[in-house]
């Protein structure tokens, strides 16, 4: 099993607090330790930060954890080989291109006859079901719409609901809790496992789970930022994170929940 | 315009003798201050640093400097910004998956009216000249290869004119140097200004142009290392650069030159 992590906000905000817990689980209090990536987006654009090595020892983990980079939309993820040997195209975000943006997805879980599925126009470079999971769901998107869907209420909704639909198809074959975006929206499905956090003011004091840290988030933090924060696990202990739902979609878009939807 | 270097090699090579040559030029002797990209792979996967910060006060590229990352296929590129505003979509390298391989592109020119050619699966996420460029290529070569060609010398050299002839057609538009690659080989095309020089045994001393640094390739190689580096301008002082032909592409695997074609 493979963590994840995610961040939707208003501001472009510092994500090395929560990395700092995340990476502990990469062979430290948890034994994810088969790879580490990151992606940042700025703007459209996206930095990707993949290394095989266990998240702990990562010489780029310890540079990002140094090194302010901020954004409104972050995927991290740190792995346990279950499928695909260990090496740098099996690791998690991969990024593809749809419509002139950057769709950047991350998967916890297996799946069982995922490349049973047919696949067009995108292929996996590595070997992983996540990748060729993502590679499907990409082609179906593309299928549908051709073009980006026009941006009217209606509309989104229809789209995400498309989206929900997929997902849930590709759950049936095993467990599928992912985070997805293509820079503006982050998209969550929750199969067994993902937590969601929502700050905004007033803010406190942040303690993490997995290492003697905290921080004082008034501190960091104006009044109107709104800052939701994604996990396999909740990582700080005394903030009221919520367990989403079997078969659950959120989809966050500048911190906030535009589309909540779950199968029963 | 911008600066190039690339490297091809038999066995997993050390960028970074070279690369601070090339960062020097990103503000320090040169002015190509709009942003600095590399990306390596290793295996069939990639990393890929991008900054639109100069090169000069990178930390990324300061990070890659002290960090030894190993490959045998690296593209670099700094920017000046002709068009395209300065932001991390508009840094090259750019990426794209075609046939589950990720192909990385760098480009050095200006091109004109290269956006009025219909992009069909491969499109921009910023808005220069050379991502549009790159989208028009990949899109020609899956148009005429919806699979790879069979990896035999007649297929190999078929694919090769092609990508040539491809080559040919934009650079009409404008300045075209390029280095792009598929992971194997790393293809350059000359329009203006493009540099190699391999280097093989009896390895020697080899002076930075651009910084008073110079290295000692008899202790960093073994004796049957081939490595070939591809740069705008020659980045050593004292090492016999070829500086290739207008409308020359050459095609590298493994360090060793396996197709060279010049049209008149």
């Amino acid at each position: 099993m493979c963590q994840l992590l995610g961040l939707s906000a208003n501001t472009a905000s510092d994500i090395r607090f929560s990395l700092s817990g995340l990476v502990q689980r990469g062979g430290a209090t948890d034994k994810h330790e088969d790879g580490f990536g990151i992606a940042f987006y700025e703007g459209h654009g996206c930095r990707l930060f993949v290394d095989p090595e266990p998240s702990i020892n990562s010489h780029v983990a310890e540079f990002l954890q140094t090194y302010p980079i901020r954004s409104k939309t972050i995927i991290s993820h740190i792995r346990k080989a279950n499928r695909g040997k260990v090496c740098l195209e099996n690791t998690h975000p991969f990024v593809r291109e749809c419509w002139g943006r950057q769709w950047v997805f991350a998967h916890n879980g297996q799946l069982k006859g995922i490349k049973k599925l047919p696949l067009k126009r995108y292929h996996p470079v590595g070997t992983t079901d996540s990748e060729y999971a993502f590679c499907w769901l990409m082609d179906q998107i593309l299928k549908k719409y051709p073009k980006p869907p026009t941006s009217t209420p209606k509309e989104n909704q229809k789209f995400w609901n498309f989206v929900h639909y997929l997902c849930l198809t590709i759950a049936e074959l095993g467990t599928f809790n992912i985070l997805f975006s293509d820079s503006s929206k982050l998209y969550t499905f929750c199969s067994t496992k993902l937590s969601c956090l929502t700050r905004r003011a007033p803010f406190g004091i942040a303690k993490l789970a997995d290492a003697e840290m905290e921080i004082d988030l008034t501190q960091t933090n104006n009044k109107d930022d709104i800052i939701t924060v994604i996990a396999t696990e909740p990582l700080t202990k005394n903030e009221p994170w919520i367990r989403m739902n079997r078969n659950e979609m959120r989809v966050y878009e500048l911190g906030k929940c535009v589309f909540q939807r779950t199968w029963e």
